[in-house]
């Protein structure tokens, strides 16, 4: 067993630390946030006439191609991704390495908690108009899992119940929040919620149990 | 209210429906298979030494602007994605136009339920090699949608509870299921899981309520 996964805790301007990692402006961060643009437009624009989309499959395909060669070998990458502070740039949710996440910065707060803003478009849609219930389950069992290393001891998902009170709005701000609850023993307990204009739109009730993951090396 | 939305039943060679719509290899499709290996090499190169982050940023700035340059307004293309078998193409677990999704492609069986096989890579990741908890949710809270339009009357996800037995592998095919099991006036009870050689990794059990969603018009 390796040591428990460090969180990055730079303390930004607003002296609620950060406990995700911070999006650098060049690099392979600036491209991701290119990807991200990408996906989105690609939903925008669907089969639209005057978009050559022929082109713009062969130039993916040729930056994919120019990334392909330069990548180092998968077993070596996955020893380096979790290495360090690398360990929160990857994730669907929050990394910043990974165009599929929004990406969420989580910041803790002096009561335990953790909380987010962030603002979904088309990649995240389920219901016309709303957020998919599967990315807010994404949401919350990622962001239970940094409450539990910012307000106590951290573990892996045993069991985690969403309860969907309302659609929950794309293209408006929503805040997300977690809070560990209990520990007892090796048992974690951890809730939270995704929360548009001051209304719950779904909430997570989630159990842990204390193990950490086996790093590569 | 709305007509329940179709979802797409063509039948394919092995004679078991399709419930997700195909992928085409020409138009948005082809872009979207493409920006999807970007994703993963963007992951998968990191800050690798002698690629050329900077240039692959502006070109898929530059892929970004072009889209946006052609894509409708969003109003008139929340109606156009939301028409006919449209239903099926944009959502982030099965959707040929969404580059966040896998994707998956659900079969529906004669027993009721629906099933896919899909492999996931480094996007989805969550522990070191495995699938990420939050991902296995939105795979699973769709399947069960799914399940649904197949097995019997359709909902909105009212409640979801996910069970997580052992990590799910990157890397190795996934079988996803789900199966409708009861139907109680307007309370819809939907299972699934996630297996890995034949093993249950995530299971899961949701309460749909009987409504439809309005289709933008």
């Amino acid at each position: 067993m390796t040591a428990e996964p460090g969180v990055h805790t730079a303390r930004p301007q607003d002296s609620r630390p950060a406990l995700t990692a911070d999006t650098r402006d060049t690099g392979v961060d600036a491209a991701v946030a290119a990807a991200r643009r990408v996906i989105a437009a690609l939903l925008a624009a669907g089969d639209a006439p005057g978009a050559d989309l022929g082109r713009v499959a062969s130039t993916l395909h040729e930056v994919a191609d120019h990334l392909d060669e330069h990548a180092p070998p998968l077993k070596e990458r996955l020893v380096t991704m979790w290495a360090g502070e690398g360990v929160t740039r990857h994730d669907p949710v929050t990394g910043p390495e990974n165009a599929i996440a929004p990406p969420l910065v989580l910041r803790g707060k002096d009561d335990g908690s953790v909380t987010a803003t962030t603002t979904l478009g088309l990649p995240y849609q389920g219901p016309p108009g709303y957020v998919h219930g599967g990315v807010s389950a994404l949401l919350l069992d990622h962001t239970l899992g940094v409450a539990n290393h910012w307000g106590g001891p951290s573990g892996m998902t045993a069991e985690l119940t969403l309860r969907y009170h309302r659609p929950t709005p794309l293209f408006e701000p929503l805040t997300v929040t977690g809070r560990q609850t209990s520990v007892d023993g090796r048992k974690i307990r951890t809730v939270g919620a995704i929360t548009a204009a001051g209304k719950v739109c779904v909430s997570a009730e989630g159990l842990f149990i204390a193990v950490q993951p086996e790093r590569p090396r």
